[in-house]
């Protein structure tokens, strides 16, 4: 089965949404899309004169950013994804983690820094996530836990596709794919030609100490390792746009231990 | 089973919310919740400077409006009920008609106003409802559908309500439950203690003439109606806060054919 990730740029991109949107559709068998939407609730935040905070990619969130990204992840773009699926025959449910408790997590505790409703991951629903996978339905998943006490709780969206993977991996052979604007891991980040075919984890130390790899691509592929190192068969990151070529693994980076 | 349709001045007030999210995770059997959230969507395109229109209470969704309302409803109202039902050991799932194909709607035809992203149900998907009934998961349904061609459409919280009830009522017997800030259906709207205990169609079209009803309960009354000349066991308006004494039959206004 697969368990991927889009990129905030694409879901800003109607056209190229659209057209992942298409592709998953057509993925033959168990499916889940896991998608965040960084910029447009860091636009409604503009809007509404709402201060927005990220510390090392990781959004701090008030309680005021906690409802724009639960309206703007689990509401707008959540059900619009959903709808857009549904209009390609792929029957889809969007959901986020407090759904049939999907994903419990805690409020991150953190020595020097206060993330707010920030949520890390603590337990997996696979049981039901199983229940739909195996009625042909796919999931899509906003990055929205919650820790069974009332509160909502935001989640790195590529910290929800490593968690569901991990997980998943326990009952099915679960490729994970981060997609986004990007041909890969790059070498020059301005140049998309600069793929970098295979990373494994010792050429990974290596390219963060060069600082090839930097900012936001860090915890992407600190999750890819971790995935890797509990059981989830495949880590794959690469556009969008070429999903397709990305499932028959002839696009993107692979991530081997 | 019930389904409970709740009032949006109760969603707006925190403590009558919580009240009543905590009578409604003690009920015993099947359950479904649909809510709006009328006022914190008005208030949101308050502050982003969209102009709101209602007819016959009846709001004109244009492209802005519904994606306020698919924020507000589906996202922020939605998942905060689920995850306080879930604080109650009451596992809910939040969900939109375009979710599992719940509810296909049309976007409403009408002769002379344009309601613009407004839908009309057409069917609903009941099989995967008791699918979720029958794992006693709760439903909490916001009025958002879709009509299978990529188009999410704003419905009715009301009609939603009284769409499920029809729809169940050939699996199960629904009583179909509209709770909100008043005792039930009254005689003088500035009296909450002037609640007609029974209504039934001859009574309706009195009432309406003498116009002691009006504005937004006619559609709800118009619903109830159909409801249960569509099968539906029994409808009852009455107080959110009374929600136990309303399933009990010992509150509000009980409709009869």
């Amino acid at each position: 089965m697969f368990v991927i990730k889009i990129g905030g740029n694409i879901i800003d991109d109607e056209t190229k949404l659209a057209s992942f949107i298409k592709a998953f559709s057509l993925i033959d068998g168990k499916k889940i899309l896991v998608h965040g939407g960084g910029k447009l609730a860091t636009k409604l935040a503009d809007q509404l004169g709402i201060n927005q905070q990220l510390i090392d990619g990781r959004r701090i969130t008030d309680a005021e950013t906690l409802k724009i990204v639960t309206m703007v992840y689990a509401g707008f773009i959540n059900k619009n994804i959903v709808a857009q699926l549904q209009s390609q025959s792929c029957n889809a449910i969007g959901l986020c983690g407090a759904d049939a408790n999907i994903i419990i997590a805690h409020k991150r505790n953190h020595a020097t820094i206060d993330y707010g409703f920030v949520g890390d991951v603590d337990t997996v629903n696979t049981s039901f996530l199983k229940n739909l996978l195996d009625q042909n339905i796919a999931i899509v998943l906003a990055p929205i836990t919650h820790n069974n006490e009332g509160q909502l709780l935001n989640t790195n969206a590529d910290t929800i596709a490593q968690e569901i993977a991990k997980a998943l991996s326990k009952l099915f052979e679960v490729s994970l794919i981060y997609s986004f604007e990007k041909s890969g891991v790059l070498k020059n980040a301005d140049d998309d030609n600069s793929v970098i075919s295979t990373i494994n984890e010792i050429s990974y130390q290596t390219l963060k100490e060069e600082k090839i790899i930097f900012a936001g691509m860090i915890p992407k592929l600190d999750n890819a390792f971790t995935a890797l190192n509990s059981g989830v068969h495949k880590v794959i990151i690469g556009k969008a746009e070429n999903l397709q070529a990305l499932i028959e693994g002839n696009s993107g980076t692979t991530i081997n231990k």
